[in-house]
């Protein structure tokens, strides 16, 4: 199968604590778009940390650098037509905004990945909140380092409550309210 | 018009001094792919400096790092199914060669613009070569600078005897002989 890109592609941006779920719903949005034939990318934290962003520390100047990159690729994939969902912790609402203004607000939409510190901790999924809490690892997201809420997100996911399907249907019904092209 | 995304990408690296044509072909090569119903991304050294790239300089080791960053971006954009066509100056032989291994030499073509420095400075299209040897911009490739020819590229392209179109059809022809699914 072959997909097109669209006329109108936007960015999905999904905030929030390690283990809140972005990856996952990333991974789902990507197939829910690849599904209805449109090109999509995932633009992940953790891969990035790997290639594009793999000179950059876990301080706070470098995760706006982070951030920043990130909005960057984003911007290039929707100049060439492909939606980009982006899943990273980007605690800061500055550098959010700033992210906002590289890719345009009409092509913005901020998910808050809502699940508290407790379950995101209880979760552990790659064993990072013990190894904060031992001081193991240092300016981790909610443990030593900040992690700032968006104040008016397009929507909010509680993967708590929510099973992933659920959390695909609420942010696609949400694009389809605010932005054009989506099937 | 809506395009379709690639099952087999690659990237096109344009390598050559200032003003040797790189951007100009690399748009010209966009539109025969757009032209086509083939997705494809124009990364442009100049674009990279306003956006991406916006904190490094130009000595040898930011333009390392600005070199691996745009085959980061294309890799990613190749991932997508998107054609990346990269017109930089990349003047090292092995900052070339890490972003072949970044992109995979499979799905890499470079492409050597090889106007002369007499050619190049002529030309002078932004004035900088001007300003290089009052010594108003340092590090300046050719000039204060160096640049290092590609041993072994797909094709060589001379656009001081070519003309633009001569030269689309040549990196046509060549990339159609060595990667799957050119039209």
């Amino acid at each position: 199968m072959r997909y097109l890109v669209s006329e109108t592609p936007f960015t999905i941006w999904l905030t929030g604590l390690s283990g809140s779920g972005k990856t996952t719903l990333a991974k789902q949005l990507h197939k829910f778009f690849i599904d209805n034939g449109c090109a999509a990318c995932v633009v992940d934290g953790d891969a990035l940390r790997r290639g594009l962003c793999s000179d950059l520390t876990f301080s706070l100047e470098h995760r706006s650098e982070n951030v920043r990159r990130a909005a960057e690729v984003a911007s290039i994939l929707n100049n060439a037509g492909v939606i980009a969902i982006v899943a990273l912790i980007s605690p800061l609402v500055l550098d959010r905004k700033s992210a906002c203004n590289v890719i345009t607000a009409d092509s913005f939409a901020e998910i808050y990945m809502s699940a508290s510190l407790d379950v995101c901790e209880l979760r552990d999924v790659k064993g990072l909140y013990e190894k904060a809490r031992r001081n193991e690892i240092c300016d981790f997201t909610g443990v030593s380092s900040p992690y700032e809420r968006p104040a008016n997100p397009l929507v909010e996911i509680d993967t708590s409550v929510l099973s992933v399907s659920e959390s695909v249907d609420i942010v696609i019904s949400a694009l389809r309210r605010n932005f054009n092209g989506v099937q």
